[in-house]
Parts: C-alpha cells; structure tokens; sequence
C-alpha cells in the first residue's frame, strides 16, 4: 500500500515516481486498497474550472451562491472527478499497463465540495476478470472515494478499467 | 427545441442567452430531447487539460500515444464530460432552477475523442418525480449523448439532477 502525498499544483506523471513498481492485471487482486493521497482546492481553483466547464451561479459566483442552494460557492462535481483522476494516475494506474476505461458506474456526490476543503483520494479493487475477447488484457472494476477533512464522503464512483496483463501466457 | 450553437472558446452562461426562457421542474418532461450544440476539440486543449487532470502518456503525449493502444493521442473520458457539462450549462440546465446533481449513473466511453473531433452533445429526460422529501423540487434523470463528426457515439451517460419547481403549490 502506497503512502499518500499531497501533490497540490505539481504536474506529475507516474514517470516522476521511479521507486514505484508498475502494476499490471495481475496486481490488481481484489481487495487491494490504495492510498492516492490528498490536495486542496482553492476558491480561484474552483471558480477557473467552473468558469470554462460548469459555469452555474453556485459555482462560479460567490456572491450568488451565498444566497443559493448550497450557502456558498462549491465545486463542480466535474472538477472533483478531475481532480481524483489525477491522484488515480499518480498511485493507483501505471503507464506500462493501463489501456484506459470504458466506463464509469455510480458516481455519487452526497456532500458538496467547498473552497478550502482538503481531499483524499483511495481505491479499491473490487472485481478482475481476463478479457474473453483479447488475451492480452483484464477488466478492473474499482472504487474510488474521496473524503473531506472532517472524514465526510464527497464522493464516490466505480470505474471500469481495461489493463495488460504482465504475462497474457499465464 | 433549442437550435445548437457552436461555443468554441467562448465562456459563457445561461445569462447570456436572455432569449431562453427559463426551465423548471415542469418543463423536464420525459421524452424531451434538448439539442446542445457542437464544438470542436483540439490537440492543444487535449494535451493541456490532460497534463492537470490525466497525464497519461495516450493523452499528453502524441509520440508515445502513436505507438500506444489507440494508435494516436486521445482525449481524457473526463475532459469530454466537462466539455459536455458545458453545453448542457448552455442549453439544458437552467440557473433558476437547478440545484445541482445528487450523481451520474453509467457513463461509457464506447469510442475515443480524437484531436480535431466535432462533438455533438443531446440530452433526453427519461425520469421526472417531485422530491418525497423537499416540496420545492423534483428529481430528473436525462440521458446525455455525445457524438462525433461520423455519427459514432463517444460518449454517453445518465445524469441524476435537483430541479426547482415553477409552482410547488399545484
């Protein structure tokens, strides 16, 4: 299990992380949980993504979105699985082995995300099957969830993952 | 039926489409199809959002990506949901009355976004239901299709939104 970094405002690639062993089909066992690490998000963050993807008024406005649902400005739910995204590629998905997903099942956003918040990112495997069509690969099924710092889930989702196997003749 | 405006580059919120009338929970009857206009995607943008959100090497970088599984760079599943989100900001969602997304339910990337792609984006209400809890909104789920210049769907999935209602009282 990986030790989480905050990796606020760096760029990384899995390529910056040398000492990390690439993970192929065969690492990923259900009931592997990993640690992605955590970030925090800015007001200016928050408002650059949402001006440009999601400009709602409880997203891009603080002035409106005082006097709106959520009592102030929260982030797009986008920006959140963004921002996941990046920690997922940092600690759990390797460039040697990942072929990409097909799909997302069941994101669930139950608390907002707010200017300030520190979030955490962990993964967890939860099915791996072999392609039956290409014998190169498996399915990963896993999820992802990221809490607050008060321990809230702000979010959670099931991805659907496709990955090269270390040894297809196995 | 809205007509789709191209809105390459362009920021922009509801509030400045004054012509649009506001939609309420009411308005999001099932079998209404909303057509969200179309954009193009470039390799700068992929490359750019791609380097924040996924560095991986088959989104931001078109040499390895040639020799990658998709024989050529693509676009984060996530960049083309934000840019997605967008248009339905613009075309779909209504400032008066959204109260933002409780989830997503099954988004599947069935082909890849490729630079230089025009994207169709169009959104369908399948369910519509006032809040067992809340007598001010209803619960609407919507299908959003996104299709490329060939017709081919890239991406697809099932949103869960809070709408406001027009009159809670009827």
């Amino acid at each position: 299990m990986l030790t989480g970094q905050s990796t606020v405002g760096i760029l990384a690639t899995v390529n910056d992380h040398p000492e990390r062993a690439p993970r192929y089909f065969e690492d990923y066992v259900p009931g592997l949980v990993v640690d992605c690490g955590a970030f925090s998000v800015s007001e200016e963050e928050i408002i650059a993504f949402a001006k440009e993807y999601d400009p709602q008024p409880f997203h891009v406005d603080p002035v409106q979105a005082a006097d709106g649902p959520y009592g102030g400005l929260i982030a797009s739910g986008w920006h959140t699985t963004s921002l996941m995204m990046r920690q997922l590629v940092e600690h759990f998905v390797s460039p040697e082995s990942s072929l990409g997903a097909a799909g997302i099942d069941e994101i669930r956003w139950p608390k907002p995300v707010r200017p300030g918040d520190t979030l955490h990112v962990r993964a967890s495997v939860r099915e791996a099957r072999r392609s039956g069509s290409k014998p190169d690969r498996g399915i990963i099924r896993s999820l992802a969830e990221v809490t607050n710092q008060d321990g809230d889930l702000v979010m959670k989702l099931t991805a659907i993952n496709f990955v090269r196997l270390r040894d297809p003749s196995a």
